[in-house]
């Protein structure tokens, strides 16, 4: 990060024509695009929304209300324009791209084995990290794939601690019965993997989620790239959660988007030290959340780029 | 309001590629959006912002951090493009328009007389009346007008119940001594016209600001008109508030879109019955808050409008 940038960012907010911090979270947001994009007026010209979709070995355990093979499904929605995200990437201005990774081979049901082997895990983040360039000035990231939720509860056990109780919910709607079942799924997993878990990246490997590992490679592409996060919902944050388990601050370029309605996600941004943009009941992934939050950004840039000082305007100041 | 439209829309909400109430609060915005605006696919394509300014003879207690002059400063910073509205309309793709309300005659200082007579009082609510039309597809609503905080204190306790200290807040950034003139004005004025107020008209007259009665006025223009209504922060909801009182549903047309860091607000909206969609610390007025929400509505609208059904996208349904 440019902290000069930050700094003149913060100065610049300090003489706008309107009391000082009456913007809020827009004030900070326009402070933190200009340290991680490195220049005091920031810019949202190019904002690309990644999604990554993977299948995933536990969906023959119950865990999810809808079939697998709808990930494969959605994904084709996607292509076609159909979906939530494409209609939201529109209105936001932002460019989509939509990676499958492998639907036809499911991650291992990492109750009985690791989801993904060492080799199988890092081409799945080399695909997220090879995805970011540094000429974009927003990366939101989001995914698709059926029985994820439960991928994500037991990843985020494994990083913050806690259990299934703790961290599954009811994902795109599963009743009382699968809930159950998500629980125990994600307590075996972890009986399953005690070993490896205090491993950030062990853990992500073991409990899996192709999708999952694409993002955590997309989100540390753009770390190393200047490119600032808006991460999505319960899956995406927990996704990137390891960066932040093997260095401090290692999610400081990332803002959550979206408190999701997903049980889990709350517990895991407060675990991560991060609030919320938004709070709108959404709990659909897919980068929903991020992208509806695009907005918002933009106000921050546009309040911050080309609002008038109190010299400018000749405005009396504070008496 | 059209129930046919809203049913309509949820019927729609029903069957698009998500699982049911996964879009949370976007599903009911395009679903009330369709109900007011009497069309089951609602649209946005003319969004107006009406901004009100007024001055307040309560300025002169102390009550602001501010000199009542930056009311008219401000309204030439409108004109001249330089404030956040300016850049918050710009970026929602909303008109603006600003009306500044025979600023060099100040309302009365309520503590001592009623801040508008019977007639300036109707003269204001008239022309915010008269300033919607009903082609718009949205309308926001916002103020400018420097000691207005404590107006709309006032006027909250007159509709709702409470003092002082319950509804005034540091505004622009007053300190403690400023705080206790706001509360001791707040006061004073509820004391001063006690035998008024429960006709909420007439406390809206007592109370004053003539932002405040326009702005009332063009919530009731909109009402009858069919177009719905985002409220901007404190002083916009106190503004309307009146209508809620005069009838049962007065404000069904109306959203909250921000929650105001001004302290009195949280307070308000849970009088109304009310959740604000945004919550990002802001304070400024202008209609900034309901300007940055607009992008949420045309998320709403476009997912509504553009996604796929189950059976168009050839997606399964849940087990």
């Amino acid at each position: 990060p440019d902290k000069g940038a930050g700094a003149a960012a913060r100065a610049r907010q300090a003489v706008l024509t309107k009391p000082p911090g009456s913007l809020g979270r827009l004030e900070w947001l326009a402070e933190w695009l200009a340290e991680w994009q490195r220049r005091p007026v920031p810019r949202l010209e190019r904002v690309l929304v990644l999604v990554f979709a993977g299948n995933h070995g536990i969906t023959r355990r119950g865990v999810s209300a809808f079939p697998a093979s709808v990930t494969a499904q959605m994904v084709a929605n996607f292509a076609a324009g159909g979906a939530a995200i494409n209609q939201l990437c529109a209105a936001a201005g932002a460019e989509l791209r939509v990676t499958a990774l492998d639907l036809d081979a499911p991650t291992a049901d990492f109750t009985e084995a690791p989801a993904m082997t060492e080799a199988e895990f890092l081409a799945a983040v080399a695909t997220g990290y090879g995805a970011v360039s540094a000429d974009i000035d927003l990366l939101c990231v989001g995914e698709m794939g059926i029985g994820n939720t439960t991928t994500a509860a037991a990843l985020a056990a494994a990083l913050f601690g806690g259990d299934g109780e703790h961290w599954a919910g009811r994902g795109t709607g599963v009743d009382d019965a699968g809930l159950a079942r998500k629980r125990a799924t994600v307590d075996a997993g972890l009986a399953r993997h005690a070993a490896a878990l205090s491993d950030p990246l062990a853990a992500a490997a073991a409990l899996g989620g192709r999708e999952l590992a694409a993002i955590l490679g997309a989100v540390l592409a753009a770390r190393h790239a200047g490119v600032p996060v808006l991460l999505d919902g319960f899956v995406s944050t927990a996704a990137a959660a390891p960066l932040a388990r093997l260095a401090p601050g290692g999610l400081d370029h990332a803002v959550i988007a979206h408190a999701s309605a997903e049980a889990g996600h709350r517990k895991l941004a407060a675990a991560l030290g991060k609030e919320p943009l938004l709070d709108l009941g959404m709990r659909l992934g897919e980068a929903s959340g991020a992208a509806a939050a695009v907005p918002i950004l933009r106000a921050a840039v546009a309040c911050h780029a080309g609002m008038a000082t109190f010299a400018e305007a000749g405005v009396d100041g504070k008496e």
